[in-house]
């Protein structure tokens, strides 16, 4: 049975469009996902409030009600029946979200066993087949085929097989 | 350059030293190690007992403050100079210990760097050359080499290269 690695924020989690909300709560801007196309959000805020842009993804509570991405339920579980599924996180920039990331995946992912949870910072460590990823950092030092999953910091990256979310992953894999 | 993956429990940490202490504080018991070779300490308390056993490992203090096996600190840093070393956890067994176990490492492991620590359940997806383990459950289901480091539970088990400290790591590695 092959092996797929499946990354967490952007990928399974809309960690994006939180972020973006508190920053627009806390500033009373306007940014849209249309905005960040080709940029990542510390691009276009200006270089004063990066202190609280971090600050948003080191809190108790910004990785414990992350929206799930369209599809990502159902084709997971699909996927599941022909690979054997490992999820994979890079969490250890961000220690306070190791409780909050496991329960996350129980709650919207309770067909996963845990000990397929992987919480890591490189991602060449996993020894996969496919690992599915926003970050073209990730795909690079990943031995395996790496897939990347668009968000919009990457939309003029190439070099990678790309899928537009979860129905493209489902018409490549399954 | 060659990558090593390295356990913490019974292997930089010395959890069982901790878990017999909790155990014969609280029941006016006088286990020691010696007891234990080739068993597990579920094999010798009683069963009406295994639920408190269980709940010391959950307890958020238990994987906090354990003693570092001999040798270890200076044995890993010798280590990282001809190899990539990460550190790969079971941790997803014991959702409250990821907390206490980030912050170990980088109290008595400073010189490595988190992106280089893994949390996982199954040690089959990590991608190295060798993984130094106490549980032969976890070097089989590895694809590289295994080595079984030497924990009371696993004294009578054969078919995997052993090591008996960090003494004899130095000696097979360096």
């Amino acid at each position: 049975m092959k092996r797929i690695a499946i990354d967490m924020d952007e990928v399974l989690a809309d960690t994006l469009s939180e972020h973006v909300a508190r920053y627009n709560r806390d500033f009373q801007e306007a940014i849209s996902k249309a905005d960040l196309e080709g940029r990542w959000l510390w691009e276009i805020v200006p270089v004063e409030r990066h202190a609280q842009l971090e600050a948003y993804l080191r809190s108790e509570d910004f990785f414990e009600d992350l929206p799930v991405m369209p599809d990502s339920q159902r084709v997971v579980k699909a996927l599941t029946q022909k690979y054997e599924v490992f999820i994979a996180s890079a969490a250890m920039e961000f220690p306070n979200s190791f409780g909050p990331k496991y329960r996350w995946l129980r709650r919207y992912f309770p067909f996963l066993p845990p000990t397929h949870f992987v919480f890591c910072g490189d991602k060449g460590i996993l020894d996969a087949d496919f690992l599915i990823d926003d970050q073209p950092r990730q795909l690079l030092r990943f031995r395996g085929k790496g897939i990347l999953f668009s968000a919009p910091h990457n939309l003029r990256v190439t070099g990678f097989q790309r899928v537009h979310g979860w129905l493209e992953v489902e018409k490549l894999l399954l």
